[in-house]
């Protein structure tokens, strides 16, 4: 194989004979009734729109959303914007796909921030908390696919390897916070920045394409967290002869179900708690700083000292001069 | 014992001297710095305001919310509305108490009650719904809770037996709307009416005076009703051999979460299925026509063709000519 | 005429040579300046979208939204969706219509119906409720208006003879929800189903496409229902000799403004009887089930569980398995 | 009669031996179990508030809110503010009243108001305005309620004869602003602004105290209103044999259901038309400005620049230096 | 040079080699790949649109937003609205534009709003308020802006000289409606009017095309007006030799920053003095109407009494028969 | 002076004969019509409530809140909170008072803290934020009121030196934060936190009493803070002769102005720059860690687990087992 041109180094007119992740693959007419392809090619540096002109409906059936697409065609320049006119796009074979292209986070990252997450929960020193902790820790296939969900599925850490991406970043928020008030709990905040987004692991579908699950749609992943904590509980006694205090679980429930700070973004219950005020409000600066950041960096308005406006947060964000 | 004066009973100027249910007590002073002890005594009948001059610390400390207190004094009109003057104010003694004369619904009445919701969930055909419920049904301690437990601390169906007798209500509703509609599945209706709000079993303290429990406040009657319905549909699973398939059981916790109907009701997501926006409705429904109804019969205003305003439903209510 | 092949039966590549209702008809330019005309194509089996390739200003002016037209062309698959190309459209002489192919009632069922409500309404005791109704059923112009009315222009029964199928659907559930709520007074809640929506008779357009007419828009279907209850109650009076009580009349004037339920929905007071709270629920509860179970049947997304996102409800609908 | 000392005019330690207006009368205990009867009695010139100690049942009972009544007891300063300490409240026979001390306009300036009204709508050209115009001032009843009626029962114009000064202000108004807006029709808006709040005259009771009536409170002035505009409308026609043409009579009804500007202050429509939009505002604008200088002017906080806090405007008003 | 054609003049087929104002320039693909640029073009007396098929990055690139451009091509009607379709599209030289020709407002007419401004502002009579007043007068650049500024960059007054067309309008405005409220000071109004938008200067870019300044768009009109009056006092003091009370100052500023009316529309407080809610209702009104005017006039539905739904005021208008 | 004991020291009929800090003083009636006066007494370690029985309107005039006072009485348990009964109530003379007893905040613990914020801002390495800083710092007067001003008058930091505290807190949270996320201006921030309540110098009345200028209610430390702001960079220029690029001043007066988070709480643009996200972000947990922990700290309510409700923050606080 030759070394591959990532998304971000296609240059004008520059020839495209590689394997890109495949996307919001639609077809399309034009006004002569002739259909084309259209789809986004993805991989780690980023996404670039691509078209096949003269498609057909076994085009379209012939890839699914999430597959690996082998492409042959040409960027081009337009409107400021690099394209890709595909002459041909196929299912790539397992042999052409090398997974790291694809990875926003390299297996060696994943692997750090996973070494990262388990020492600073291995250092808890509450019995009933380094239980609890431990039945997460000892479950693989929970912490497997712990690892490698997203924390969303546009936005912010919208990534394999997202959510532990985000997790490991807010345990050094509140490490350096905490101190600072010393009526905080550190050990608890530490299990809910832990625990909060846990259910993103069932609320989501990210084997292949990002997607929310019908479960993640229908019960929500603050809901599918708590289930899970309640059972992991049950667990943890079970496993380690020490028994969780009610009073604890129930603070830890509620760290969970209260943070996302109010009720119209989904929290059944306000926070009640310092601990709780606190999770819900850094957890909001990770995310904003995450998705400001990003959506600042993409911005294709490139002679402009500001982003388009973006409706979802209402406003456009200043990208300095 | 004589016989009972209810408290929808006495007279002006009639002597009182017989057990009350206490809650709200307070001591306050008056402005020579004399305290005063007062309470609300109620009995299934309903509350009557009263007022024990000259008390002190050790009458205040001496009862307790939820307690049955003796009291001696004489019942007294004040502004159209009655209110008893006591000499004295005492715990009862288990002998002086007679449970009936302070239970909305008789012993009787919720026995009838149950047996009619026992009845309609045992004709439930599907098989894992019928062994779902089947292990709830099963399990004692949750019934009896489930049949002393109260719909609400204040407004509607708030009094012993009251989930019992909303639950049973909205089982005749749903069995009487759902035909009607050959789009909606009844039995899982049945099931969802019957779970809707089972978490108030633990979210609410019935025993003696009615509240919320800790959890109540922290984690909600929704949430809370979904960990338990995790772990009663594994159960099910292991008691009847019965497979209860995963997207059945989402549907079931989707119906008990969206509940609420919106967001900033506490539902931590919006009604999705038909039966989730039947159920929804019909509990408003239920629950606004018990509300409106002991309104305006509890209205003290007896000249009046209007309620007094209600700030927490934003309106007056007309109780008609 | 041969039989007519209805939208819904259209298969891919069949010859389309029929009457349709028109609506939405827009003419588009293509990039080299070329014009089409699109346009909707209904019947009562449902609608299907139709261009025309290389079409003029004449053909666009040819034909009004609410046409039949007689089309020929052919029906294609695209992108799972079916459409007509079409060769030619032209307006409709009568003898090509038979209108019971546009009736998403048939006559026969429209009468089934009106027979059904007025049975009903004949049923009322009450005096002064039934001189009212009386008032109304003995306008033939109201009723013949009444029973061709739709219910809405979008969403629910929006259809001609959708205003009386809401109405005797409603009356069905007013008739089995109130047995169970004795404070309830049925024959008031009868005539407030009868009357709530009635202003809809002159707030739409349905002679041929469903519009709003210009009052509709500026006074709005609550109000115009008012002023003609106003003069129907003095009708009945002069006709029946039965003396209507201002405050009955008032509590059905309550019913018909409250209906909506809150003041920003339009209702220019919130409900404040129980009557009227039964009254705004219930239309809640059918139109929401009318309006749900359509956009799930009509959903275009065949391989998913789920409908697409719908804005105005700010929600996605699960479809099930 | 000795010469009145009006409730602006009273000082400390004065003996107060007249009539006053009595409203919100309350018979309170104090902690003793002793009664004391609490009211306001006012006259044109303010409110004062006035208590009379060991007050019984007989004392309330004896007095109506609304009636005139015979004062025997002192004035007191007791925190800045002024309040009557009375021995003895009763109701004052007929020939004790002089009504011009309780009238904020007297009668001649009520008759000077209703003579410029009358010549305002008098120079209105177009027939069909004209004609119903005439058919309002023709109706004898009417108009003594119209100069009579209040625009409300608190805040701005809060008293009899109200409801004239703010239409004449708002025709004042109109006739300086639209001038200015040739796209204006200021005949259309002159009428608009009789009509808007003509509801009143049957929404509010003002015979004696100031309240809502029934209906009032469950149709409310707007729909009141246009259901009198619709029998007037046909009146006018019979009476005057000029048409109204049914789209003018669409604006006019119109400009009266939007006249709040938003649903959520009960208009079932927003302003559509220019002309709607000048009235809602102008409305605002008139009623802010005669409320807020009420507040000031009747401020108790002598010594501050700011009034206190009104949660229904949500802020304190500043009176200057 | 021909005489112009105005925009609003061009008629079906007609040939077009003239100057216009260009914005809102696109370069945009057709199904082939090939390019077409889009723009609009505008005089005094409207818009249309433009195209130019076949164009490329250069001809995207050869003029910008803002630039007079000189076009040939041909005016053709499509779809009941007229648009061109050029040949060529240029960069206009300097001695080709006669800027009259796309000044709404007229030099002529600019000077007398200006003179009347000034008239207005030379009575004033009050020391301080007449110094403040100079200081701005006096001011060269801040007044040739503030006579070219418009008041917006879409809806009301969007044009060059919009700013001082509103301002003077609302002059006449408040000095109509201060008269008929002697509890207002309409020196002080008169102020506010002049300097409430006077943020507006620095706010927009409108030497071409209008937008928002990058400070415009982070810090807003009402807080860059209220720093340049805190300036301008403290020259006025020094120029004049007149002390400017502190509670003046504050007044004013007050009025600068209230004139919003709500928090959620900018203002950072509410109005709370006579003077600010007059000023904010009157801004509304001279805003509204001249906004709404424009959408009825400008609307491209010829057939309708009704113009398009606009979002961002969630309603049609009638513009009637 | 025998030592002093403070209010939290109090104990059950202790006699009391010393000096507090008053505020809230009411003179109020009891039924017979005698007077009490009515005050909160405060020193450093909290608040009491007294009251003196038989007062009368000299009392009342004789102290004015913010006055230092000497209260002659007992302390007294009242319903599980301590109060003061006293028998007189004077001014203090000036010798009688030691401050040190009255500050949340110590002379040195304001100084350590001052020390901190100017070692901290000197550290500043961009030469036109240390040259604006400078302005600030060496501005005696300025600096005096800073370091002594409140950060609020109930809630969070509401005592004198407040504002000092809770920047320098603020300071060491983005010094922890800010090195977290790479693509954040810590410098930026750091000036930021300085200004971000600079306004409350001017908002705020602290000298005796905490109230609001009434500069701080009419345009708010938001506005005032942007004007001294601008004047601060003016003089920065001239006194370093250094530029303070118009950019860097835009950015810093966005994050004055957006640090609310929210128009609707009073900021008239949100935050559009990472930094403002940033710093409003922080404010918010430190305002909320600092009211929550003050009213669980304070909670009167000490058997239960819960603190009472607060309609401001629309929650309980839980207090923990």
């Amino acid at each position: 194989m030759p070394e591959r041109r990532f998304v971000s180094q296609l240059a004008n007119n520059e020839q495209v004979e590689q394997v890109f992740l495949a996307s919001n693959k639609q077809l399309r007419p034009n006004r002569q009734g002739n259909l084309f392809l259209q789809l986004d090619l993805s991989d780690r540096s980023g996404t670039i729109a691509c078209r096949m002109w003269n498609a057909g409906e076994s085009d379209y059936r012939g890839i699914e959303n999430g597959d690996y697409v082998y492409v042959e065609g040409t960027a081009q320049l337009f409107q400021g914007a690099m394209q890709v006119i595909a002459q041909s796009v196929k299912r790539a074979e397992p042999g052409e796909v090398d997974e790291s292209d694809f990875m926003t986070l390299q297996s060696a990252e994943l692997e750090a921030l996973r070494e990262r997450l388990v020492a600073t929960l291995k250092e808890i020193k509450s019995k009933p908390l380094a239980a609890l902790v431990d039945a997460y820790l000892s479950d693989d296939m929970f912490m497997d696919k712990f690892c490698r969900a997203p924390a969303g599925i546009k936005n912010h850490h919208a990534y394999k390897g997202g959510l532990l991406d985000h997790v490991v970043s807010m345990m050094d928020l509140v490490k350096a916070v905490a101190p600072m008030y010393p009526q905080l709990d550190l050990e608890k905040l530490l299990v809910g920045v832990f625990l909060h987004d846990s259910g993103k692991v069932d609320e989501l579908e990210y084997e292949r394409d990002l997607a929310y699950t019908d479960e993640g749609q229908m019960i929500g992943h603050i809901v599918q967290a708590v289930c899970v904590l309640d059972r992991k509980a049950r667990d943890a006694e079970q496993r380690s002869q020490v028994a969780i205090p009610p009073v604890l679980l129930m603070e830890l429930k509620h760290l969970v179900i209260s943070h996302h700070g109010q009720t119209h973004f989904g929290s059944p219950k306000v926070p009640m708690t310092l601990e709780a005020v606190t999770l819900a409000t850094l957890d909001d600066l990770d995310a904003k700083l995450a998705s400001f950041t990003g959506l600042i960096k993409e911005c294709p308005n490139a002679d402009s000292r500001w982003t388009q406006y973006f409706p979802n947060i209402d406003r456009k964000l200043w990208k300095g001069v």
